[in-house]
C-alpha cells in the first residue's frame, strides 16, 4: 500500500473516466472534513479523495479501480464513530454513503426494511414507527448516525439491553467485496442455515471485509411508549447491586442505564433535569411491557433497587417527561463535552463485575488525576468511561494513552471486553490480541486475507498490522 | 483425501500410541451404529474408527494426527441431525462427543452456563431450571440431541419464534481448529465487538471450520408456565392467514406451530389427543407473558384465528393438558415415521409466504403421488414436508429424489431457503449454490480453504465438492 502522488492521481484520472457522473471531492478543505470521526486526540490519515456514490454498480467500480490501483477504501456513514474505524487514510479513497441513504422497501407482512447504507438511523425509526413497527438498535447518536455505520462496528445503544446490537436485527446484506463482486447474503428468512453465517460476519467488520451497500433489517411491532423510573445511589457499588438485584428477579428491561456523579452533574448543568446531584450514582429503567406489565417490571425494579440500599426513587409522570430524561441520558456525552475535550471509551464486562470495573475506573482516575465522567448500558455490563481535559491541556494525550491502557487491561482481566459497541477501529487495535489472543487474531487474518487478498479494504483497521 | 486402508492402519496405529487411554471403537458393528443419522435413503460412509474423547487435548491430538495423516475427521453428537452432516465418511475419523457431556458451570449471576458438547440438550434445560434459569433453544428432539449437534446446525425449534435459534443463545466457544489448536471465542459478556464474528461463524458450520470442545451459552430467566390454545381449519390458506394476522396484531407467542390433515391424523391416531381430524391444518400458539399478559395474548391470537375463519379454537385447561399438547407436537415426526419411511425437509420462506409455499407442497405431493405430512414453525416461515413412503416401496428414493429438487426450487422461488434450521450437511449441498449463488459459495469456499487448507473436516458437507 502506497501514498505515492502519482499512482494516486492516475487513480483518479481513472475515476473520472470510468465514473464521469461520480460526486467526487478533492478539494483540500473537503477532504479534511473527512480525515476524523469523533474520536478525541485521534489524527487520522487525510484522504485522497471522498467518493459520494450513489449506486451499488459504482461503489463496485470504485473498488474494482481501487484494486487495481493498490490504492485503500474507506466506508464512511455519518462520522459519528468513536475508533476511528471510519477515519481517512492517508493517499486512500474515503467511500461516504451519503448518498445512497434511501429507504427502498418497509414490508409490513415480513417486518422487513429493505435500506441503503447511508440512512439515518432515527430517521428509518420515524418511517417505520408510521406502519406500527419499530427498528430497536439505537446508539445515543441515533439522530446523526447511519445504519452503515451502525452495520460496519455492530452498534448498539440504550435498548439492545432487551433486543440485541445491530447484528441481532439483520437478515440480509448486499456486499461490495474486494474486487469489486457485488454479494448477496440472506434474505428475507428469520431462520437460514443455509452455508456460513456471512451476514453475521460482515456486521462488525468495519469494512475490512466488505463494503455494504443494501440491508435487509429486521423490524419488530411497536411496543408500547415506555415507562421510566429513575434511582439514586450514595455510592457505585449500591448501583452496581440493584442491577444484579434486578437479574436476579427476572427482570428484562428495555432500558437500565448508569450515570455516575459527574456524569449527573453534566447533564443536569446542561439540561436541568432536577437531578439528585449528591448522588454517586443514577439508574435508569425503562419498560415497554403492554399493560400491566411496566407497572408491575417498574415495581419490582423500584423493589431491587429499595433493597440495595437507593437513596431515592422517582418515576417519570408521563411519557413527555419520560423522553426528556432519556434524551437526557443519550447527551451524556457532549454534556461532558462540554466540560473539555472527552474522550469517551468503551468497556464491556460480564455483568456481575460491574462493581469491579467502577471501582479499577474510579482507581485510573486518581492514578492519573483525571477526571472521568462514566455512564452506560449497566444491563448488559457496557460502561463508556470518558476522560475529561482542559481543551489546553498538553499532557492530554499522554494520560489518556496511558489511562485507557490501564483501562482496558482492567476490563480484560474481569473476562470482559476494550470494546462493546464502538470497534475496534484504529484505536484499539493494538489491544485486540491481548483480549481474544494470538490464535483468535491468527484466524481472523486468514479470513481478512482470504476475502480482502490485497488488503485494500479499511487496512490497519480491526487488525493490527502484521 | 483417500480411504487407503494402510494410511487408516498407520493413523489408528499412531492414535493408539500417542492416546493410550482414549476410547476407539474399530468394531465394525460399533462403526456401523455411526455411519448414519436420522436422514432417511440416506446411506452415508463407513467411519474408519469412532473415538469417544473425554478431553479438549484429546480432541486436539486428534486432529494433529488426522491433518498428518490427511484422514477426514467428522464431529458427531447423538446422530439425530436430519442432514447427513454427522454420518460417517468412508475411512474417516468419527468424534464422537458422548463422553464430553458435562455441565463444567452454571454462573447465576452472569445468566451463562459452560457446557461440554455432549450434554444433551433436555438435561442441560433441566438442570438450569434448577436454579429458576431457562435456556431456549428447543429441536423438537430435544430429549436425545446434543448441545455440540445444536451448535453444528445452529439448531431451532418450538419456541424460537420468541428467543431465537441456537447462534443468539451463544456467547463463547472453545473450537479446536484445523491443525490441532484450541481456540476461545467470545466469554461471557452480553455484548463484545472485539474483533469479527468467530463464534457466529463456528456455530453452523457442521464441523467443517473447527469442533467445538465447550461452549458459554446465554441462559434467561425462566418464563412462567405456558398457556396453549389450539385452532383449527378448513384450509391451509385460512391457516396462514391466521398467522399473518398475528403478525400484524403485533404478537409474539412464544410457540406458533401449524400441522396439515395429515399429519394431525398421525399424531392423533398415537396420542389420542382428541384433535379435530377433519380440519385441514392446526395451529398451536403458546404465551409465556407473565400475569395476564398471557391471556391478553391467546385472546389477540385467538381473534386472528377466527378472523381467518377458525373452525374450532380451543385452551388447555391447565399445564399438564398444554404439556401433553406440546408432547404431541413434538412427536409429529415419529408419528408419520410409524406410517412407513418418513423423511423430513426443512425449507423456510418469509413469513408472508407461507400459503403459497403449502399450496406448492401439496402441488408435490399429487404430482408424486406420495403422501406428505406438513408440520413446523410457522411463526418463523419454516415448515417440515415430510414425505411418508411404504416401507417396501422401490421407487421411494427416487421420489424423494425428484420430489425434494422441486420443494428446493419452490422455496428458493419464494425467496426462501432449502433449510432453516436442519443444516446443509451433505443431502442439500447441490442446492446451495442455487439458493446463496456462486459468489457467496465462493466467499465460504475462501473460508473453509483459510482456515482447514487440508481439507480434512467433515469434508463434503455444507459446502459441494469444488
Amino acid at each position: 500500500m502506497t501514498s505515492d502522488p502519482a499512482i494516486g492521481q492516475a487513480f483518479l484520472d481513472r475515476v473520472r473516466e470510468r465514473l464521469p457522473g461520480l460526486r467526487l471531492l478533492v478539494d483540500p478543505l473537503e477532504r479534511e472534513a473527512h480525515r476524523r470521526d469523533e474520536t478525541a486526540y485521534l489524527v487520522p490519515g487525510l484522504p485522497l479523495a471522498v467518493a459520494l456514490p450513489s449506486t451499488t454498480a459504482e461503489v463496485a467500480e470504485l473498488v474494482r479501480l481501487a484494486a487495481e490501483h493498490r490504492v485503500p477504501v474507506v466506508a464512511r456513514g455519518a462520522g459519528t464513530g468513536l475508533s476511528g474505524g471510519a477515519a481517512g487514510i492517508e493517499g486512500g479513497l474515503t467511500i461516504a454513503f451519503t448518498r445512497m441513504n434511501r429507504i427502498l422497501e418497509i414490508d409490513r407482512e415480513n417486518l422487513v426494511a429493505v435500506v441503503q447504507p447511508g440512512i439515518v438511523n432515527a430517521i428509518l425509526k420515524a418511517a417505520v414507527a408510521e406502519y406500527g413497527l419499530f427498528y430497536p438498535p439505537d446508539p445515543a447518536s441515533y439522530e446523526q448516525c447511519t445504519i452503515g455505520g451502525n452495520l460496519g462496528t455492530n452498534a448498539g445503544g440504550l435498548c439492545c439491553v432487551k433486543y440485541g446490537q445491530t447484528r441481532d436485527s439483520v437478515l440480509g446484506l448486499e456486499v461490495v467485496l474486494a474486487d469489486g463482486t457485488v454479494l448477496r447474503t440472506g434474505g428475507r428468512n428469520i431462520k437460514d442455515v443455509a452455508g456460513y453465517a456471512l451476514t453475521q460476519l460482515f456486521v462488525g467488520s468495519q469494512g475490512t471485509l466488505g463494503l455494504i451497500t443494501e440491508a435487509t433489517l429486521r423490524l419488530r411491532p411497536a411496543p408500547p411508549p415506555r415507562s421510566t423510573l429513575l434511582a439514586f445511589f450514595g455510592t457505585l457499588e449500591a448501583a452496581g447491586a440493584a442491577v444484579s438485584g434486578m437479574t436476579a428477579a427476572g427482570l428484562g428491561p428495555v432500558t437500565l442505564e448508569l450515570m455516575d456523579r459527574v456524569t449527573i452533574a453534566a447533564v443536569d448543568d446542561w439540561h436541568h433535569l432536577g437531578l439528585d446531584r449528591e448522588a454517586a450514582a443514577m439508574l435508569m429503567v425503562e419498560s415497554d411491557l403492554p399493560g400491566a406489565g411496566a407497572t408491575d417490571e417498574l415495581d419490582g425494579a423500584q423493589a431491587a433497587c429499595q433493597t440495595a440500599g437507593a437513596t431515592l426513587v422517582v418515576r417519570a409522570a408521563d411519557a413527555a417527561e419520560a423522553d426528556w430524561l432519556r434524551q437526557g441520558r443519550r447527551m451524556a456525552y457532549h454534556a461532558l463535552e462540554r466540560l473539555g475535550v472527552a474522550r469517551m471509551e468503551d468497556v464491556g464486562v460480564p455483568r456481575s463485575r460491574i462493581p469491579e470495573v467502577l471501582r479499577a475506573i474510579e482507581a485510573i482516575g486518581e492514578r492519573y488525576g483525571v477526571t472521568i465522567g462514566t455512564f452506560g448500558h449497566a444491563g448488559d455490563g457496557n460502561l463508556h468511561p470518558t476522560f475529561v481535559f482542559e481543551r489546553d491541556d498538553p499532557t492530554a494525550e499522554a494520560t489518556t494513552e496511558a489511562a485507557r491502557g490501564d483501562l482496558y487491561r482492567a476490563a480484560i482481566a474481569l473476562g470482559g471486553t476494550v470494546t462493546a459497541e464502538h470497534g475496534v477501529g484504529v484505536v484499539r487495535r493494538d489491544y485486540l490480541i491481548e483480549q481474544v489472543g494470538p490464535d483468535a487474531v491468527r484466524v481472523m487474518r486468514a479470513i481478512k486475507a482470504a476475502l480482502d487478498p490485497l488488503g485494500i479494504l479499511n487496512p490497519g483497521r480491526v487488525l493490527p498490522p502484521a
